[in-house]
């Protein structure tokens, strides 16, 4: 069967962001080319004209495609024949660029992923849900988390009822890398995610805590109804928070607690997340993704492994699996997995038939809303002294 | 040297609970007799003559010393000889009865060790202050995981300054034994824990919260200064919390949380707790104490373990030793670590000598009442919506 | 019901070995007493009566049987009344004293608990065999890692089948206190262990990998067959092996792998044992010796907790734990089940029962017997180029 | 910085095997071009030409460059101009075929990655030697484990004497995927596998125990002298061996430990070795490859993560890695790594530049020659009762 079978061809990626000292920009290109089914032919790497070449050379993208700004590689892309023009975008910027960027590739008809957080703040975010749904693109956020062969697993086992209604959510996110102030000594990366004018209003509940709350989100689809939220800033001088607790009350009834860490000495991308049902509970943690532990009282603990030719895996679960049981994947399958489920969208849509855009299996634009109110209630509430707001967007989906 | 020198006998044990169908009574006596230090010989076992008798014979003790009530066994071993009497008492009855005991005791002039939470309610535990203040015994309560040589490690190390200033304290403490209501199946430990009139105000917050708080607050002596506290009750027709969630606001500024649950499908008797400074992290496992994680930037994890010859280890963590490294201490060794440390304070008692009554290495009256401070505030708390609430107690020691 | 009903009294313990500086013998004590079934009364803890005195003193032994030998002890006791005389001599004394005090104290009629490894050499072993077999004493070997509850558990899962036929047995022992020749510092320990004189023929082979070999063959009841051995001496000047590697042919086709380390840097008591059969494998580790992975292909891997209540659990995997699951039980624990199922015998002898003594729950002389053969065979194998030797001795239990 | 500077191009890659069904072909794909740097332009696939179109449909293989046949490939690629040839051949086949390919290709002019076993056997592997020898192509094998970034920066920290001399090394390889006899289901993996006329002499010791042998020598560059083993074929009508363990000594006296199963239920795919030094030793995973434990005695245990900013990271750790720490990578990556570093030297080539050809990091011709070598002995071996033979082979690199 061809590659993106019945188009048979490779999809066009044109990136945004990404250029030389960029993080996630390289990742977004590494599980977008995962499995052979999309290739870089474009991309606006940096502002920087230069820099812009340079990075283009990185990615092997034509010099004629390496453009200056994402305005001029929209404009010239979309005057580009079918077969040639870029198929999707991928935003991999600063935040405070991501609504602008989006918005524009979302108008010019082109399928868009999105780095999370989707925008600067809610306001953009619900103005970008707007044009995506005046669009037919696809549109996906890149909360890679849920891309894992597992949480996809988990989030079909809790939909089948596996582990009976949840009562109970707790996530945690521990990093050590801000401990020290080291946006004062040029880090790039620490730079602008401690800069409120480039970042948003949040810190660590912006940059990391928004995925521990997606993650629980995604896997159970349970709705949230109030939040309640404490943020601190322990390095001096910081402009945001480097720390934060939260505890979310569902609508059904279920207590979660959200706590994200980016000052905790010596922890790398420490994501835990526990989730108890009245049937039986799990739990699972990013840094060691291939296994997640099944608990039932009375019965001995169950490891589920990633592993796609096991019975107890379901369909979701194992088509999210490269390889057998006991050869590790990782963070960038992860990220393959959304993007290839978007393909997958993105396929349908080229071929012109109709595709779901809310209740998709990668994070999709409802998420993104989602988190951006989540930022904004987190710091509201903190502000006033972790008073409860309301958690209940329109948005939200199940 | 002898046992208990220059005393040179054992101490003579009376037990007040533990008959059968307990279970913390005979984890006191194996603890308190595990280093041949002391010997169960007295005990008021049961209300119930003829259970008291049946208990008297599992733990040897003479029928002559079998009493019917505690009331009995304190005038009765009052009037034995200085060479015959009892040394101390082991409180290991419900909760609810644990303040009358133990203060007949202490006002009889025994020693005490009294099982955790240490009364009913805080006025109690006051009063309890208040009488062993009067008095000259020593009374320990059983906060039992601050045993655990590594526990005593750590709060040694953060005593010497080796994680700088803390700023985060995230306690877990996950059971899953009370997911059904078990307690309608006449479960005796599941009945009185969740009866409101013998377990106290909280459920789970009473029986394992305080635990987790307590063992921030041995290891770290911050002194807290608010808290905000989510109380649930997961188990339809349950009386008390199973499960809940607490903010803590420390007077220096440092972040706790702490999460307890009885309804965790399949989950043992999981106490995490991690610590955040500002020059080091740690983490430790109930469930598997020998090793606790300290950790730093840009240095390799480090796994401390029990190993009373290594020379990280501090003084403290290693008299709480018995075994050399890999040769697995648990449960019992911590519980005997607390008696260990009460009987050094009785000997020095014993030999008439002056000995420390408040900062001690075993949690005493002190941790006792701040324990009940805490049920009483974090039930306060929940019951106004997890109102900030004042966490500051005289009591409290460093 | 009475401490060891009928009897309804504590047994009395005469301990040969433990003075001061000894490890193993306060071992023996607390596990035998651990459980408030024995007391130890009396011991010729050393040959120096000075230091005989001071160690009694440790135990709380009355000075008048704190005796300067343990022939002195033997007959003082033999001559006193039924109901004070020693009921059971533990012998932690070097290898190389074994024999002489154990048969001595079976000749007397005393019941025996013997460390391991049993004598200093195979003829001693079969003159003991032969002593015991004479007498209607009960004789244990504290072959303690067969006291794990877990262990138990998987003895008798593999009996009832669980695991299919067993057809691989892989066993690592792997410790590092002996990497630097300590022994020449006059580590006590370290100097009669590493003495040929005193510890027999082996070094790490005798000292742990007796250990290694008989956990296999206590959990899986497979007679060998053959065995090939390679030790090494990695120590400059050290007398005895510190390291080692032996194939086990088993009868039935399985094939066993036993290695041996002193001298891994860092490595504690690290005893992993991982057997294979038809039907399913299973894998435990000292270190952590509250759980064990038993794993079949095609279903999650499933962790086996240490739980007297899980439903799981064999009768004799749960009369061996004390706690619930998730309070941790260790190293004193598994001595302290291997004095009781041996206490268990000591009271049916005292009941003028008859009770059984070659397929014990315990390790009896026959595994005494066994192990000394395994260590001459692996000695020899080693010496004549890992030739192949039997393994096969009429004493051999399934 | 252009991709694969100076070239600034991707590299070509022509596919051999991968078509349908096959496991390790799409492997090396990906691995093959995680990092951009190359790219499936050509491919014989398989033998049968319809299945050839349609597996490079799979691969986006233009349909003229889609052979019938690897010696029909290499004619028409040799063919081509310099700017559109195939840079290197990957031969992904079952074992019997891939001398004759990659001997060809060899002669062709082609880099050559060979999947391992290099050969069906030793002779064909000193051929292939003569043959690289002889030409001036990069030639690798894919003993993948050896590209893990914690390999590499163990075997750094080995050359820098961090561990001192080494004395031991354990290495097992435990799966479970042939405990059934799937090969008589039409399993395609397991069906060449253990057929003898295409898989080679061994089955479980000729595709894993080969791995784990290249791993310790990898890893210590020490010298084998002579081997012992002894292999076994537990599941009957089996024609080759699926478990069985090895003995190796070492030139410098350290001694060997391999033991490889392919029937141990449930286990997946678990490679763990263990190396002993007089300074250090470590431990390493595969199955959670991102950490790996260092340790001494007397200090803490270590956990030396992936982490490519950590000053412990050797340059030749870090420069395996693609992501921070705490953002796992896995299995592709590993393969990714082999590829870069032959990458590597396929430029230099390129370029005109003399290049290294024994003392690659990749796995080279000369590795391959050994695993051939060890395979041919621990057959013989196994067949004389485990004899002790040479493992000598001329081949043998540091």
């Amino acid at each position: 069967m061809g590659v993106n079978a019945p188009l048979n061809r490779k999809l066009r990626m044109g990136l945004v962001g990404g250029g030389p000292g960029s993080f996630i920009g390289r990742v977004h290109s590494i599980g977008a080319c995962l499995d052979n089914r999309a290739e870089v032919v474009a991309g606006a790497l940096s502002s920087n004209p230069e820099r812009a070449k340079q990075g283009a050379a990185d990615y092997n993208i034509d010099p004629d495609r390496a453009y200056g700004s994402y305005e001029e590689m929209f404009e010239a892309e979309s005057k580009l024949p079918d077969d040639t023009r870029i198929d999707f975008v991928s935003v991999t910027t600063p935040n405070h660029t991501h609504f602008d960027i989006a918005k524009e590739a979302v108008e010019a008809g082109f399928n868009v992923i999105c780095d999370k957080p989707m925008t600067f703040d809610l306001a953009q975010a619900e103005a970008l849900q707007a044009a995506v749904e005046a669009s037919d693109v696809v549109f996906a956020v890149s909360h890679n988390y849920t891309g894992y062969p597992l949480i996809r697993q988990a989030r079909a086992m809790i939909q089948n009822g596996d582990l009976g209604e949840i009562q109970a959510i707790r996530v945690q996110y521990i990093q050590g890398w801000l401990r020290d102030k080291i946006e004062a000594e040029d880090q790039k990366q620490a730079a602008w995610r401690t800069d409120p004018t480039k970042s948003g209003a949040a810190g660590a509940f912006g940059d990391i805590a928004t995925h521990a709350y997606n993650l629980g989100r995604y896997m159970t689809g349970l709705l949230p109804d109030q939040i309640s939220c404490h943020l601190k800033t322990f390095v001096p001088g910081r402009a945001l928070d480097d720390y934060g607790t939260a505890v979310i009350r569902y609508e059904n009834g279920c207590l979660g607690t959200v706590t994200a860490s980016q000052i905790s000495h010596g922890r790398e991308n420490d994501v835990l997340i526990e989730i108890d049902g009245t049937k039986g509970s799990l739990q699972w943690r990013q840094e060691n993704p291939n296994e997640m532990y099944v608990r039932a009282n009375g019965q001995p603990h169950k490891i589920y492994t990633r592993d796609p030719n096991a019975p107890y895996m379901t369909p979701a679960g194992a088509a999210a699996c490269r390889l057998p049981a006991g050869h590790p994947e990782g963070f960038f399958e992860a990220f393959a997995n959304i993007y290839g489920s978007a393909f997958d969208a993105m396929i349908e849509r080229a071929e012109g038939k109709s595709f779901e855009k809310r209740d998709t299996i990668y994070p999709n634009v409802y998420d993104g809303v989602e988190g951006m109110f989540f930022i904004q209630q987190c710091v509201a509430s903190s502000q006033q002294d972790a008073a409860w707001l309301s958690l209940k967007h329109a948005a939200a989906r199940r």
